[in-house]
């Protein structure tokens, strides 16, 4: 990583780029539903791509990576689920409590349709694999997902209160097993478990 | 359904929000890559704004959801997997064999990264449910996920060609036992296996 990333202030580009990924995330779900006539959703395509020409005159090849602050912290900004500055991340902010219990409460909206009105099913795979990988991680000392394996009880609604939890249900060696749900205000909508790996060397 | 929207030529909307989701693609991936400079950012930012108040003239609420054509065909622009309107979807397209086989073949870019440089295992799975899914599905006669489970082989590159696949290994009644792969040039990445249920009554 070259030395002028380590002296990158984050916490002035998050009031920088947070807000742009706040931004897009609406466009995404306004874009999906908009009953807007022809002229005005061309209209509408010519502002988007003059902002991405202006955003794209000092571009990062590949992908924004996981950068290490000065303090050590990771950030992993472009994050699928969790990235501040990734639109297609809800994104979900995941809550560690001292027992071990890992947690989020979130909202799917448009974007995250499978059947009519409700969240796809490979939506909840990806958050519960990310919530029961949550379990697993330690600083500077990832996991990666070796099994995971879901169970639908009942499809889970788009547009209403959601919740994911899970927590270590044993440890062996390299490997974490855990277990979790995810579920809405009437109980659990999917179950989960997986076995995640923390690879002998750092992978980054 | 009302009736108006029977009578929606749908190829017609097909050539106006195309483009704007491809537009919005592309937006998504230059904001998380972009190191313009603050005031670049803000000044994309107030046109993404404008677009998205434009777009939001006449909104249809909550999400995309399944319509059906005058022919009958299903039309779920809003899925996030293969989704013509969903800017989060890739999209994919699914191919389906005289054998059964289901295949689509495309390259995920940094918004769909988890490890650094890494597709998120979530990823996988999201796109193996609906690779699988669709070994059950039947016009009109939608399949939904049971269980589903993953295996981990490697990691999955970003901004590489990669394919996923299945085929149906056997049904039981309303249940369709599916088997599957994500792999890049190199070989699998992710291996599963899932039971698609179809409901006794339409969903819809």
């Amino acid at each position: 990583m070259p030395d002028h990333e380590l002296c990158v202030d984050h916490s002035r580009l998050e009031s920088v780029y947070g807000p742009l990924a706040g931004s897009i995330r609406r466009l995404i779900d306004v874009s999906i539903r908009s009953e807007a006539d022809p002229a005005t959703v061309a209209a509408a395509k010519s502002q988007i791509d003059r902002a991405a020409d202006e955003l794209s005159g000092a571009l990062r090849p590949g992908s924004f990576g996981v950068r290490r602050t000065p303090d050590g912290q990771n950030i992993a900004w472009g994050n699928v689920v969790v990235g501040l500055r990734n639109p297609v991340a809800p994104p979900l902010v995941i809550h560690h409590e001292p027992d071990g219990l890992v947690w989020s409460e979130f909202v799917l909206g448009a974007a995250y349709e499978g059947p009519a009105e409700h969240v796809h099913g490979g939506v909840c795979a990806l958050i519960l694999d990310h919530v029961l990988g949550a379990t697993a991680h330690r600083p500077g000392r990832p996991a990666y997902t070796g099994t995971l394996t879901l169970r639908y009880r009942r499809r889970t609604p788009l547009g209403r209160p959601l919740r994911a939890q899970a927590h270590v249900e044993r440890t062996e060696g390299a490997k974490t097993f855990a277990v979790g749900s995810l579920g809405d205000e009437h109980g659990v909508t999917v179950e989960a478990e997986g076995i995640f790996i923390h690879p002998k060397q750092p992978l980054e």
